[in-house]
C-alpha cells in the first residue's frame, strides 16, 4: 500500500471559491456575509472534480490514499478575523470530509485549523475536535504565520501554543507545518514563503525543548523538509556548536519529513542523509507544480518514480517511506 | 589556486564591538555618538586576529585567497539610521581594507553597504564607489531585508534598486545576497534567516525580467543557494507552469551560488544539479559552523574537502569551481 501524507483539494468546485469570494467581499458589513448554507456542491461535482485529477493520477501512479485537506494557499488566515477563518475552515474541511466519505478507500481527511493572527491557538480545538471525531480526520495542518508572509507570531516552540499540542497529542494526531498565501511581495507563496515556513520551523524545533515537554507531539515538514536535508551538516553543526543534543535524540523522534521534492537528485540526497524513519511518502498532487518534466517526460511532481529508481533503497525501507511511517505518524488511521 | 569567494571578518578585535555598542547607546543622543577616530586597533592586534583564524585555516586546508567582507550579523542594517549604518559600515569596511592591506596574497575586499531600512539604495552608491575605488573591493553584500526579518523592502527585482545596480554594473562588481542579523524572533539567524533569504532572493529573481534590463548584473547566493538546488525540479516546474523561459536562459548568466553547503551529499547534490560554470568555491570560515564534525573528523566548513572527494568532477570543472568562475564573475580581481 502507498500513502501519499500530502495532498490538497486544490481542484474544489469553483462554487467554493465564489462562496470565499462573498465572504471577504462582506467583511465591513457582517449582515451581507453569505451563510454556509448558501454554498450549495452536488456530490456529482465533487465526483467530478477528483475522477479526473487526483483519483486518476492515484491510479495512474499506483498509489492508494492520500492524506487529504484543504487547499493550502487559500487557508488565507489573514484575511477577516477568527470568525472569518472559523466559518471558511469549516466550510473547506466539510467539503474534504465529503470527499473522504464519497472516497473513503482513496482519501482521509486532514483538517485546516481556523487560526487568525494573534489569535491564541486554542481557538482551533473544537474544530479540530469536530474533525477528528466526527469526520474521522488524522491529522490537521498548522499555519506557524497565519499572518501570511509577516511572521508576527510566536515561534511554534513558544507556550503561546501549547494549549493546542495538548490536544493534538490527546487526540494523537500530527501536524504538518504549512503555511498559506504569502501577502509579502518579498515572498513568492509556493517558491520561497512554503519553503521558508519549512526551514524556519525545523531550526525553531533545534533551538528548543519542546519535546521534553510533549515527548508524543509529531510534525511533518513538507517539501521535503524545505532547506534542511540539503543543509544536514549545517544543522548537526549548529545544533553541536551550541550544545544541543545530536539531532536524532533532539527531535527526531518527534519531526518528520515529506519526499515532495520534485527532481531525483533531491529525493536521493533526502533518502541518504535523513534516517529512512522519519521519511512519509508525498507528492503534494495536485499542487505547486503541474507541469511535465522535459528531462524525464514524466511529472515533476510525481514522487514515487524517483523513489522506485533508487536502487539502493531495500524493501523494508521503502515500505516503511510508503507506508509504515505514516501508520505511525498518523496513528488515527488505524481507526479509519 | 583556490579562491574562497565567502569569508566575514567575524575575529575583528573587541574594540570594534565595543564602538559599536557605544554607537548604539547613543541612538536617542547623537552628541553622544563615538567619533570614527575614536575607534583605535592596531595592526597588530588585526593580524593576532587572523593568524590564529582564517589565515590558519586556509594553510591548514590550503585555499589561496578569500573574498572578504565584513561580519554579516554585525551589519544589523535595521539598528538607527542611514547615518548609523554609514558610519558602521565605514568602519567595517576599512577594517576589511586593513586586512587586505597587511595580507594582500590572502584577502581582497568586499564591502558591507549602508543600507537602512527604507532608505533608497542609491544612498549605498558613494560607499561602494570608495571601497571599489579607493580600497580595490571587487564586490559587495546587498541585504534584501535590511529590517532584519520583518521583509519590508521591495523585492530585489523591483525599480527601488535600479540606482544600485547601475552603479555595481559600471563598476563591474556583484553582489552577493546576504541578509543579516533576525531581529525577528521566528527567525534564527543562521539557521533559518540566511537560508530562507537565499531561496527568496531567487524567486524573486525567477519571476521578474531583471537581467533583461541588466544582462551584466551578478548576484552569489551564498549558503549554496539556500534550499534552490535541493528543489531544483520544483523550481525548474514552477518556471515552466509560468511559462518563463528555462532557468539556464532566464538567469543563469546572472546568478550564481557558492559552496557553503557542510556535509558532502549536500556537495554532492549543488555539483549534480547546478551548472559548473555557476558554482564557486566558498567556505564562509569563520562563520556561522565552526566544529568538528564528528562523522568525518573535520570542520564541517572545510568545503573544499567535499569537493575534493567527488571523482566524477573533471579537473577543468574542477578549476571552474575553484578559480575560473570567482575570476569571470568577479571580474575587478584582474585588476587587483
Amino acid at each position: 500500500m502507498i500513502i501519499d501524507c500530502h495532498g490538497h483539494y486544490t481542484t474544489a468546485p469553483a462554487e467554493a471559491e465564489a462562496w470565499r469570494k462573498l465572504q471577504v467581499q462582506a467583511l465591513g458589513n457582517p449582515s451581507q456575509a453569505p451563510s454556509k448554507a448558501s454554498l450549495r456542491i452536488s456530490d456529482d461535482q465533487i465526483r467530478e472534480s477528483l475522477e479526473g485529477a487526483q483519483l486518476k493520477l492515484q491510479r495512474m501512479r499506483g498509489t492508494d490514499l492520500t492524506f487529504f485537506s484543504p487547499r493550502a494557499s487559500a487557508m488565507a488566515h489573514h484575511i477577516g478575523d477568527a470568525r472569518t477563518s472559523l466559518v471558511w475552515s469549516e466550510i473547506c474541511n466539510e467539503l474534504v470530509h465529503r470527499c473522504c466519505t464519497l472516497y473513503p478507500d482513496n482519501f482521509v481527511g486532514v483538517c485546516q485549523l481556523p487560526q487568525s493572527p494573534g489569535v491564541r491557538p486554542e481557538t482551533c480545538i473544537a474544530e479540530l475536535e469536530r474533525c477528528v471525531k466526527e469526520f474521522g480526520f488524522v491529522g490537521c495542518n498548522l499555519n506557524p504565520d497565519p499572518s501570511g508572509g509577516h511572521w508576527k507570531e510566536p515561534p511554534l516552540t513558544d507556550k503561546w501554543w501549547y494549549p493546542l499540542y495538548e490536544k493534538m497529542v490527546e487526540l494523537e494526531v500530527p501536524a504538518m507545518v504549512h503555511v498559506s498565501t504569502s501577502c509579502n511581495p518579498a515572498f513568492h507563496t509556493t517558491g520561497a514563503h512554503y519553503l521558508n515556513a519549512d526551514t524556519t520551523a525545523f531550526m525553531q524545533f533545534l533551538t528548543s525543548d519542546l519535546f521534553k515537554d510533549f515527548p508524543t507531539l509529531k510534525f511533518v515538514i513538507p517539501h521535503g523538509g524545505g532547506a534542511v536535508p540539503y543543509h544536514w551538516g549545517r544543522y548537526r553543526g549548529l545544533a553541536q556548536d551550541m550544545k544541543r543534543p545530536p539531532l536524532q535524540e533532539l527531535l527526531l523522534k518527534n519531526v518528520f519529513f515529506d519526499t515532495c521534492v520534485y527532481h531525483r537528485p533531491g529525493i536521493e540526497l533526502l533518502l541518504k542523509v535523513i534516517p529512512v524513519d522519519n521519511i512519509l511518502f508525498a507528492s503534494e498532487m495536485v499542487g505547486a507544480v503541474r507541469g511535465i518534466d522535459p528531462e524525464t517526460g514524466h511529472h515533476y511532481d510525481d514522487t514515487r518514480r524517483y523513489i522506485d529508481s533508487i536502487d539502493w533503497l531495500s524493501e523494508a525501507d521503502r515500505t516503511k517511506i510508503f507506508e509504515g511511517n505514516a501508520r505511525k505518524v498518523y496513528a488515527r488511521l488505524r481507526m479509519t
